[in-house]
């Protein structure tokens, strides 16, 4: 049985996602068995793998390959993750998660996702995801992002 | 290599995790290779788990089985999220999660958490996550919380 | 560091998954950094969901959809996993899941599973999944596998 | 609703798990909501994680911390895992995994495991896992197992 929608109508109001025209990467899934709990919904947890599987393909799609930038020496964790579950997924459904980055004028990358239906008619999840720049070698946060990082991110420094 | 601890000075000082003076309920966990990632430290998703298995302990020491509770009809899913992550932990480590839950006056669940070294000394994640009350049956959000769970929270109706 | 290649060559002659000519069903997938452990290489439980992922799209491809199946009233859960780990697969990395899937002529269903390069050149995982068909509402394993399965399956009885 | 119990009697009589009378070490743990599917069970694929934290503490009992030879530039990456299940677990049962290591003579170590009731008297699922010592810094497989691993474990060469 799936979770019933939200009355976030005064939470969307406020919503960023809505009112920005900048250009979303489209990442597209399905829903299976292991994704699921015993309420036959998607487990709150799961959608975090998705998230993450978007932010790497977006990279790629901006010629970031992710296990080439570790292997060189630089990490980008999250240090912020805020989620809200507007409707619950169920097995066997198709979905897309939408995700654009920003380069915030330090060494974050402020990551807005949202999950929809593939016609974009619902939203399953909206969030806000940040991420910093390490140094693997010192095991250090870095002073601004990598070069070929900073170059392909849209800035908007009023983010930060 | 662990992720360096993040210049969150500013941030913790606006953390209302450390002004209430509420009890902690305590749940300790270790780390096995499978909660691990590239980077040798938890993938940041991981900590998701741990953050719900805390809830239900702390729900059982109030005389609550979350089994029942699904069975007898009531959900309680996650309908928000946010998650700041302060320092990684690494394989073989101790942790605990501690969680506080209070009854916001409505029919949502607020939920306080953080992961914390055994000592309390390091502060690994802190975080909200907001539950809400669903009927099983009719796939709806219920008025109120159910009694029984509402019985055993602190109440504190500033929160909602 | 990848692990290395086992000396696997006297296993692989008797390996039943050399020697079948029938059709394999492919499904293509990449590792994602939620995917990997402390090592930088796929997690051996992570396999699992691909494993998963890819008999319900050999299924699809065959006319049936599980979540439909399941909501009609029939499971099939796995009763019998057997899997040989030949090669890693680190982080960005893309692959193939192999699976045929076979009617033993009676309530299981045999699934013979291989992971493979996309060029089938590396092969980094091979097994063998047996699920049986649980009628839902009774508890119990049926007496037979649905007709809708039973149809699209092939049938060799000597694999039982 | 659990599965039902599978007829393995005759499976039972040659399974090995059930003749030795080897010291077994016990792992205790319970079933949360994100261990749980659609079928209100354990997905298949969680109890590998319960396996490997079982290994890990039953090292731990041997005077052997994982995370300490992983540093040291040992690895134990599981090469062969076969499963067999039994019954099913539901949410918010506890159970134990049971599990015995064996040096089979060369650089592999046996496990033997199984997932039971606490009072031993419902069997849940069985299963052999083999573990192969790497050398993580050449990327090879050792030529035998580390001294300190050896030492702790019952030798029995008549397994490999």
């Amino acid at each position: 049985m799936p979770l019933p929608k939200l009355p976030t109508s005064d939470l969307d109001a406020k919503d960023p996602l809505q009112t920005s025209t900048e250009y979303w990467f489209t990442y597209p899934f399905r829903v299976y068995p292991h994704h699921t709990d015993y309420a036959g919904i998607v487990w709150h947890g799961c959608y975090v793998q998705w998230l993450e599987e978007a932010r790497v393909e977006c990279l790629r799609s901006l010629g970031i390959s992710f296990a080439e930038l570790v292997e060189v020496g630089c990490d980008l964790p999250v240090v912020e993750m805020s989620l809200r579950y507007h409707q619950s997924l169920t097995m066997g459904m198709e979905a897309v998660v939408k995700v654009r980055m920003f380069d915030t004028g330090g060494v974050r990358i402020r990551c807005e996702q949202k999950i929809t239906s593939p016609d974009d008619g619902i939203i399953y999840l909206s969030g806000v995801i940040t991420l910093v720049a390490i140094d693997r070698d010192k095991g250090k946060i870095m002073r601004r992002l990598p070069p070929a990082v900073q170059k392909v991110l849209v800035r908007n420094t009023e983010m930060d």
